[in-house]
């Protein structure tokens, strides 16, 4: 049993970070933390929580949660970066939702969140989160930087396309769609019901932050070789979840089974699954669940199409969250992630 | 540990019920059955099952069935009323989600369901499964009508009121919403997705069939006085859930505290919840799960509104089954319906 | 052909009175202004007039709209009262889509809008705006308050039983169901997509400041016999449309036929369309039209229930604006009005 | 003013062109046929019409249609091949909303379709009825193949870089998203509210049949030079409109202005918007309307990406069948088309 502490719960990510470690049976939910929400019942601000022994919000300070083992970071960019140094000189374990400790390189963060890294020596320590490349380092780390859900989605659609070297790295595109959750809970009009719904667009074409995340992780992948890779985001009328289509070109036209190659891949991990070639995984079926469902296929002899699945708010963010707390904490890598999606 | 088999597992109430039976920890799932999936894998029908051991639909048959504690019916209307005899002359007992045993007098079943009930013994016997009023006899059950979701959020918000006597039970009314799960999977034109999003309507203004079960429920509760009952069901363009808004005449004016009476009356349920006045329940808060959220509101002297708010999967039909199975076999009343809605 | 100025054209009301008045025949649009997007093209704000001549928000002042034959104030509540006495000065007329003039009682006005009325003298010459209750005054009237979008479904709902006297008008229930476009284009949390998706509720049980208005309305059509109206609001996950359930008690209970006594009262209206008894008007039905669809229905000996849709945008606010417009400058009163609803 | 006849018109595709012809001032709706529903009004199938002069659908004959100068079918693959020929012996012209005469080569229909072509002399004979390639044609044909919706989206936003041969036309992908209007309103469980809300996935990864449509298109304007495309559908939980991303690799890195280059081409078509680079076309802003809105972005030295929108039902089919119409009947070639989208 550990005790945990959230800061920033009242964004989605928190909410449903807070949702899953309410029935995780190794954690004691020791405080929930937000500068804005100070006092309130998390009830009042989720009203899904009206039926559980009421949690209150407090202002989040080293004093509040110095009695916790790990804190989780569900904060905007560029908070964690600040508070993480005196949770981790305190003894503490840190998993930062944001995006602080996502690029390795302090000057990439600096280029797309704008401002100066406030904490490059605890940017080199780092793990990044995805436990399909990085289980092992995650289980010793301090600090764990948590993948975005578009990196989450792309990366494990084209890990195994790019470890066997049998598809073109020059150029890889990834064209993207993701729910109306992943802009978060703050009142923006780009993002009210009446903007959204009956209406489809894509966005961010001159450029998405996740793009050097993701390229970051497809080099690691590549073992530093270069990439080239077009991502392309769209917004889609519904709440939670993010499917992307992914294109590579094959290197050669013999007929490798690729579903085969994908299934040996990922036959170890407990939240990938790879359905056969001709099947169209959709976001609806990991609602709520940490799963990332893939299928990939050869459309024509050189073009490979891969079609990945995550709920961006489970797999993208909270639920990988906890599944690297299990790895950092030796609990069953499932515990507390064990849900079947709501149907409908 | 108890075997249990469900009957008519391929729509959204049998899909619910396996999905929640599934992580049922006193449950073995011996048997899912489909005269028209036999021998299809649950995970071809309902994608979000890609991820769990393999469950394949097998034929419905005495045979199959005879292994078990327990039987489900999630059959449209008129399949259990044929099958139920022999399974319960062979030791099993049996709770029914659809209609066949929920009606008391089958005359006023063959009006409202257009066939002659095919088992009137047993529909004597049968209980009806809402535990809030009648817990003790579902304990005993051999056989329980689980009840509508209609019935279900209409009963419980009026419950309070009418034991108390302090209403006009001549003239109630419900004007209820549902999402659109709640006409079933089979292809109908009119739940379309083109049909029914961005539009709202009601329907059967002529008379729909939770009438006479809803007037049942009141008269029982009433002491049998007549209630005289009108009731407006809606189509709400979203999957999940019902509002019900329920108006009765305050019978005087004095100000008694209708929110602490309605709290009385549910201190001890462990699915109803009562919100203060003023409150607005949200369905969303009840997505996925099997609580009643209800609050009770004085807008003028006499008038009196009650808003009540389930998931009509849930409490109003797979949750309330395994609630009422909870009764009868004396596991705790919540094991296995602890979750918190999703948000978004 | 009249010079038409819009103040307060960048919310959805003032969006939809452009896309009207743009293809009104007897209308140049001459003025279109926004403070707070003064100097941007309307295309920047509304991409559907992409294809079409551009149009670009003006300062509004009395400098830009001195040209005009008649203006309309789309504007929040508390704004029209402040500048129109200088442009009915100045010999212009004036309709307001917002709720300064519908209130004839200053002091209700300031009860529920939270502020004393700044223009009484104006207040008492206004006309309030629905045709079907006041056509001969409009014809004439210098100032027009637009009614609110529930007042309008709710009115034309309930006037032909008010007015034949058959009704009890002490227990008047309003049960009335919105989409979301309804609470505006401002950025605000409760109407994100990802908070009104997926959910229905209730809102307002303590008093909406729709509920003044509509009891003004009937008291008008009652001639003055003060009436008894519980009116409560919800929120539809959808953009546009109501929906009315009206529910009144029949003072006798012969069997009178109502859907001919509706025929009869609304049959040279070019807007309010009446459909069979048992018939359910959707709200897409009238998407982006200005029709009105009612249907009546004797559900039991006393109890009456109405059902009356409108688009909140269209009937509800712009495309009566431009009916009264038509009326007031004696253009046929369906000019620019005509279209069909799109399905799906 | 022409004699128009509707065969089929009861799906999404033949309502709204209903819809369109019936403002149309050139057209005089003189029968709209059914076998299925002869007799019945369509207000009783599509409520939007309730407030519009009755029209009644009548049986399908040479009897009823020969009044015609021009005849539209709305109907399912394979009817307007076996009706045709008889029309225009008798002196009609003939426009196909459905794809018996879009492939050119009989045995490639044969491949997709699934049967022999019945008519090869009139699909010899047929203008693929795309205005933006084929203008000259369509103004004298007798009988036209109106687009399919994917292949009018895909085109119109390739055209440009093809023509000016400054692509790698043997890799190009299109990923395409449309609403679920396209698949029709015939009851399918696929398509229902619960299956479609609230989720997104691709289908047909192996092989639509709008691919070899497309190819044929894009040979065509490459004059026969191979093409290469990858296609990808989706369905998008809405019910109206088609985002089509395309990619396409530069063949050389000189920044050539690649807005200006669709702006040039693009002129003269009164259906066609080209945003500036960076700008994200919106399915919304073209709902109801004929409009196609593409944007074309550079988004690394050799990457272009194309962003192109429409509405299936109207410049997807319906719309732009008027559109070809108004060609061949010399017509203003907007007339009736000019209406602008709901926001929201």
């Amino acid at each position: 049993m550990i005790k945990v502490g959230i800061v920033g719960g009242t964004g989605y990510t928190g909410i449903e970070l807070i949702r899953l470690l309410h029935s995780h049976p190794e954690v004691e939910l020791a405080a929930i933390t937000s500068r804005s929400e100070a006092g309130r019942p998390l009830a009042d601000l989720v009203p899904s929580f009206v039926s559980v022994a009421p949690l209150v919000f407090e202002e989040p300070s080293l004093h509040v949660l110095q009695g916790c083992d790990l804190v989780f970071f569900a904060t905007p960019n560029g908070t964690a970066m600040r508070m993480t140094p005196e949770l981790i000189d305190a003894g503490l374990r840190v998993i930062d939702l944001a995006a602080d400790f996502r690029l390795q390189d302090p000057a990439l963060w600096e280029k797309w969140y704008g401002e100066a890294h406030a904490c490059t020596d605890l940017l080199a320590e780092a793990v990044y989160g995805l436990p399909e490349l990085n289980r092992a380092s995650i289980k010793q780390a301090r600090l764990v930087a948590n993948p975005g859900c578009y990196p989450t989605a792309v990366t494990l659609g084209f890990i195994p396309l790019i470890e066997q070297g049998i598809v073109d790295i020059n150029h890889l595109i990834a064209d993207v769609k993701s729910g109306v959750s992943g802009a978060g809970r703050a009142a923006q009009q780009a993002v009210l019901h009446a903007e959204v719904s009956e209406s489809f667009k894509a966005y961010a074409i001159g450029g998405h932050r996740h793009l050097p995340e993701i390229t970051q992780n497809l080099q690691f992948v590549s073992k530093s070789q270069p990439v080239g890779l077009t991502f392309v985001p769209h917004l889609v009328p519904m709440n939670r979840g993010i499917h992307a289509t992914l294109y590579a070109q094959s290197l050669d036209e013999n007929a490798q089974d690729l579903t085969e190659l994908f299934m040996q891949r990922y036959k170890k991990e407990p939240f990938v699954s790879v359905l056969p070639a001709g099947s169209h995984p959709e976001t609806r079926a990991v609602r709520g669940t940490n799963q990332c469902i893939l299928s990939v296929n050869r459309v024509s002899k050189r073009q490979i199409v891969v079609l990945s699945v995550i709920d961006n708010l489970v797999k993208g963010a909270a639920g990988q969250a906890i599944q690297n707390m299990n790895i950092m904490y030796d609990f069953p890598e499932e515990m507390g992630l064990g849900s079947i999606g709501l149907l409908p």
